[in-house]
């Protein structure tokens, strides 16, 4: 842990590291968020995902209001040391808070955004709005 | 393309968006970087994927320097518009300037940051140093 965080340049975006979530079975990436020294220390005690979010300014267990949480299968950190992938194992089968699989779920197609993504839950349902 | 632009939250990253590149054919994820407007018209316009540099100020063609471009194969954005996936093929076989497949070659293996990734070329003979 000590190593990981000695690696890390949390200068780079106001002590913050980009973290990009990956489902560790289909290869898939479900979304990118942020993480602080906290989120990543409570992530690898854990085993859960949690962030740090930049509008709440908090830390973040995702899927604490869904229960879509994800599990950590593994962690890695990029060259310049201010990224990490995620790879986890997505409980709920969705990580986006539209209940798509994953956030990225509207690609070009020619000059058009198409909506593409699986949808796996009702957001109406889910958080009860 | 102005559907896209239209969609994308450009305010919250000072212009800026996060771009993660994912190999089209193994489902790995590269590196994450940066793209501005301008880059992203270039991406769509060539085909080859071009950043942002917020280290240089300057646009950068992916591969400029090493010859290992990327070949753009899909481009989608997720649910806040602040950030893309790109699928891509790499060519040349490595998106590090380290010569890895992958900058995400560290990773977290118990206690320790352990290297991992396959070092595909030489740095000091692709970029002459």
């Amino acid at each position: 842990m000590d190593e990981l965080l000695r690696a890390i340049d949390f200068e780079k975006h106001d002590g913050l590291v980009t973290a990009i979530a990956q489902d560790d079975a289909s290869g898939e990436v479900l979304m990118v968020a942020w993480m602080n020294e906290q989120a990543l220390r409570q992530t690898l005690a854990s085993g859960q995902v949690h962030y740090w979010s930049r509008s709440r300014n908090a830390l973040w267990r995702k899927g604490e209001s869904s229960g879509n949480v994800q599990l950590l299968r593994s962690l890695s950190l990029d060259c310049d040391g201010d990224a990490v992938l995620l790879r986890v194992e997505q409980r709920g089968g969705a990580a986006c808070h539209t209940g798509k699989r994953s956030c990225f779920f509207r690609r070009m197609e020619g000059d058009r955004l198409a909506e593409v993504g699986v949808q796996v839950f009702d957001p109406a349902k889910v958080y009860g709005r």
